[in-house]
């Protein structure tokens, strides 16, 4: 599918189901999708046919260059100066913003100007990036391989003696060779009883013993899109517990990636990984949602867990992965990255799932 | 100065203006600088002599770990379920949000049930985190020494042929290598006189060429304090004219960086450096504020510019950052960080500012 300019505008003012009204793009990668600006300060101001980016004078010539010629360029110099632009080029009809990306104390400034007019873009509006397009894909699988091709070359550090730290700089440094812009997010590489139990945990300069968890959660950021993937390792041989649990975990993790597919509602893939976890007894180690969409923004729509009433259609691109942390026990994760195809899903990360690490 | 925990819970009460009522912090880095919480995803509520943190699953452990014992730490799994918890431990009185950092979306959510009972944090609350501790100046004083060291040890590579992005890499890694947790936001290496003219370009494969002038934007991570630096170098020799922008650049700079003292009011030091630059007929070329305080975030209070009413005092941490951009021409920038002091300034930064690279 490839999508002009045109068709990207047109999309969005749908979307937000503003009618003739004018439509404020806030959020970077909204603003990013929609007309090519990459730049950290954008606003994008939509009306039927017409499309204006107002920002500041660090980025009036990445601007012209970045964007399609329908696209007007206005320099900003203050915040003050981008409400005047905006309530400026839009001088009737109804304004919506994006709610969920606004601050109060920007809709109050403009709110003082247009009173009344100030709306809210529909709910729609958080799905305009849900789809990819052949080029997003393109740019995520290659993300996804870049970190699988940095992590099968960092295995052999998975010994006792290396720490955190080094793992994780090892890990950076070859994805920035294999070409990724950077990491995806804060790579996270915990290791041991206590460590590896945080989800989220950052890498310090412990090092890894025999016995230890290893939980690697890393990706690659390419032209702006993300790739995701957890894999949990085992240094030496770990408590014979450690080991159940991790196989429990890979089956449920392998049963809700096999539940991928269009038309699927992801709350009952979140249900049917959880029920693998209770029947063996270990679902209340698992204290986070199953996944989360990933593009241009690492969390972004659609959410896999209980509580969403996402249903996955083809273009999604999804993370599956579930967890187990038990505070001086072990922690663990496994994680892959899959798009929903138009009859089922292609996992995109292909990293092994065996923890046992390389001799 | 030594802040505890309670007197960080009382400055921010203080500077919000809420009286008996309670205070919501959003912002990552005021909840972080309040009560030690480094995750993602938490809201702090004070209220006079208690403090309480809504965090979801993945942070539970590593919240009971980072706060103080006098802050209780609940768990919320969804954001409504943030919103909740928010009311049900504010059973009555003002709750102040901040406005700068709730979306409007969350605004909606809280009002809906506390209505009028909902208002704003006073502005002083946005000065929270600028006067800078003695432990705060330290990670930053490391920070800007590991940039330092990092961009000597690669000046080497400042040769034709060395890509934009070789040298960015080559940099962050020397930085990690050094002990930083990374770099202090998107390196910039800007190259040549259609890059360099990019005040926010982000590195490609571009290869330098004799003649370039070379901007190099670097800072470091520790602790989650920020540096931050610019350095403009000739690769060859570039046109006379290029040459005398920057003897001009760097007089501009440097009587900026002087002009930094407690009572100075920003907008004066904004001024001074635009009339040398104005004298020479190349204000015009400098496109952006002339700096920013530096601190949890890359961006904060106090910032520089032609419309800040901000005046200076100690504990401030600013950079003092002039540029001259001119696409198809050249683009330069010099940038230091500095301390504001009892009696006057200390520049943190240290890199020598001679353009002209190492043979």
């Amino acid at each position: 599918m490839m999508l002009t300019a045109a068709d990207r505008f047109a999309s969005a003012l749908d979307l937000a189901g503003v009618g003739t009204g004018a439509l404020l793009l806030t959020s970077h990668e909204d603003v990013r999708w929609t007309c090519g600006f990459t730049g950290s300060n954008g606003w994008l101001v939509l009306r039927h046919g017409r499309a204006t980016l107002l920002t500041d004078g660090r980025y009036i010539e990445q601007a012209a260059k970045e964007t399609n010629s329908c696209v007007d360029v206005l320099e900003c110099r203050t915040a003050r100066s981008m409400v005047d632009t905006l309530v400026a080029i839009v001088p009737d009809g109804p304004v919506a913003v994006q709610e969920s990306h606004l601050t109060v104390s920007t809709w109050r400034s403009i709110s003082a100007v247009v009173g009344e007019r100030l709306t809210c873009a529909g709910p729609g509006l958080s799905d305009l990036r849900r789809t990819k397009s052949s080029g997003e894909i393109d740019a995520i699988r290659r993300a996804a391989r870049i970190a699988d091709d940095a992590l099968a070359t960092c295995l052999r550090l998975l010994r006792p003696g290396t720490s955190e730290r080094d793992f994780r700089d090892a890990l950076e440094a070859r994805m920035r060779e294999l070409g990724a812009d950077g990491p995806s997010y804060d790579t996270i590489v915990a290791g041991g009883p206590q460590n590896s139990a945080l989800p989220h945990h950052r890498p310090t300069s412990r090092r890894f013993e025999s016995g230890d968890t290893v939980v690697v959660d890393v990706g690659a950021l390419v032209d702006g899109y993300h790739s995701d993937m957890t894999r949990t390792f085992f240094v030496g041989s770990p408590e014979a517990d450690v080991v159940e649990w991790y196989r429990v975990l890979q089956s449920a993790q392998a049963l809700a990636v096999a539940l991928v597919a269009p038309g699927r509602a992801v709350k009952d893939i979140d249900a049917a990984c959880r029920d693998v976890l209770s029947a063996a007894g270990l679902e209340k180690w698992f204290t986070h949602g199953l996944g989360h969409g990933v593009g241009l923004l690492i969390h972004e729509n659609p959410f896999v867990n209980a509580t969403s009433e996402a249903v996955l259609r083809p273009g999604d691109v999804v993370t599956i992965e579930p967890g187990l942390y038990r505070g001086g026990f072990a922690g663990m994760r496994i994680e892959d990255l899959i798009l929903v195809t138009d009859d089922s899903h292609e996992i995109l990360t292909s990293s092994p799932k065996d923890p046992k690490c390389p001799r």
